[in-house]
């Protein structure tokens, strides 16, 4: 017996459809309805298996689920909120996929109707792909999504929510939405701006009249994958977590400053530790 | 026939040990000596087929080797060629395979005796791995490899050594090694520093009273996989390549600067374009 007689997604791409096919290869959905602009996805989602039916029209596909997930950039979780308010069924609950979580859980909250629950997640997981091509059911396993539940939160809707994240595969943990957002600038935003940053240094890097990129080896390529991330998803992310990311970016441009001056003083003792400890914290996490 | 007798190879690890295989594999050499410190780690290389028998002595180790190959830590280059100089075989090529070129190139010409020849060069390969036990044949298969010629190079010796990087399977760039510090800072050194920066910064978060790497997902690792590398290596790299790498992270800090700015005052335009432009000159390296 399905635990979701009706989970509505909007927005059929990696995130939103690996999340259906996650949950359906459980069987813990009865019916999954993809709801997106693109006619031409929607269709794609329903050959390979993704969703078994769609709507264009975000009003009427809502009609009757009893979850909803929010898989669409993060600028346009409110508004589609907004939009399909009216439209939800008495006692469900709407979650969402987006990176950043207290502006949208601040602009959501407001908007959900007497006997309906929202509750913000953001489960840890991608690729550089995207699309319902891309979606995969083992996306979420063992990778950790976490939850932003307010003072507000419905303790059951948030049950809920955390019971599909785990049959989905993810280590769920719960954080204030404030903290969630600084530490995905720290280990997520940054990197993906570093990387922009690096990517755009060195192939702009004129000194020779060639394309010193032509010369990179797999370090280079490893460590500038995410650059290859999808630019509106990432300009989007930086406007919506600007003040965490914009002081994540000053605390690493210490860090590399002070290994300038390491480096331009030859202090070799201090060197060595930098580079230690830096291998030390990262193999870690390995 | 072979067309180096025997190779002498001085540091047999990852390097060393890879292009030994290499030209093994290929019949183009008749018997490898290695040459280091650890007997252990020798021992092993015979054991493993890298190499036909080994010599802690490196000055009895070089003897009636026409190919010598220097293949320790960047800064023990020129030191150990003062050493072994007095040692070397009439009309024997020595060669380097350091990441920094111009004060290797510089220190070690004047030290070759008459009739002796010294060809500058550095395979664009590796992984995070080091050691006899990490070598393996195909590692330098189309990968670039860059040989620093001076204006004093013979020509034959150049010939030599083009042909043994060929043979293991390397497209070979002749390069001024003024120019190969520079380019090398921008796609190698530089994405090291800036790597090791983002895992101390990243790791001495302290904000939230708890190691915050420990929600880091794959992009993070892939980012900072490079920051695994080993600390002395990249010390020495630093401290040889120095100006260059000051010069390299004071162009990437203005990129990063220039970020920064788009986002603290929300230039949505600007940052798309900031954005598009990296992930265009990213994915044309794929």
């Amino acid at each position: 017996m399905p635990f979701i007689k009706r989970l509505a997604i909007i927005g059929v791409g990696l995130i939103g459809g690996s999340l259906a096919l996650a949950l359906r290869s459980n069987g813990a959905v009865g019916e999954v309805i993809g709801i997106g602009r693109g006619e031409a996805n929607l269709r794609r989602g329903v050959e390979l298996g993704v969703i078994d039916r769609y709507d264009q029209d975000p009003c009427s596909g809502v009609q009757g689920a009893d979850v909803v997930f929010l898989a669409t950039p993060v600028c346009t979780i409110a508004g589609i909120l907004a939009q399909i308010a009216p439209f939800l069924a008495r006692g469900s609950v709407v979650t969402d996929g987006g990176s950043v979580k207290e502006g949208i859980v601040a602009a959501c909250e407001p908007l959900m109707p007497e006997g309906t629950f929202f509750v913000g997640g953001h489960p840890i997981a991608g690729t550089e792909h995207s699309g319902v091509e891309a979606a995969f059911a083992t996306l979420y396993k063992n990778r950790r999504c976490i939850l932003t539940p307010s003072l507000r939160t419905d303790p059951t809707a948030l049950a809920t929510v955390e019971k599909l994240w785990e049959t989905a595969g993810s280590d769920v943990v719960l954080m204030d939405a404030h903290k969630h957002d600084r530490i995905l600038a720290a280990i997520s935003h940054l990197p993906h701006m570093v990387a922009y940053s690096l990517v755009n240094a060195v192939g702009g890097y004129d000194r020779f009249d060639e394309n010193i990129l032509r010369y990179s080896a797999g370090g280079f390529r490893d460590f500038t994958r995410i650059a290859s991330s999808d630019p509106v998803m990432w300009r989007d992310i930086a406007l919506m977590n600007q003040e965490a990311v914009v002081e994540m970016i000053d605390f690493f441009a210490d860090s590399l400053s002070n290994l300038r001056r390491l480096v331009a003083t030859a202090d070799s003792g201090a060197l060595e530790t930098f580079f230690t400890r830096s291998k030390e914290q990262r193999d870690a996490i390995i």
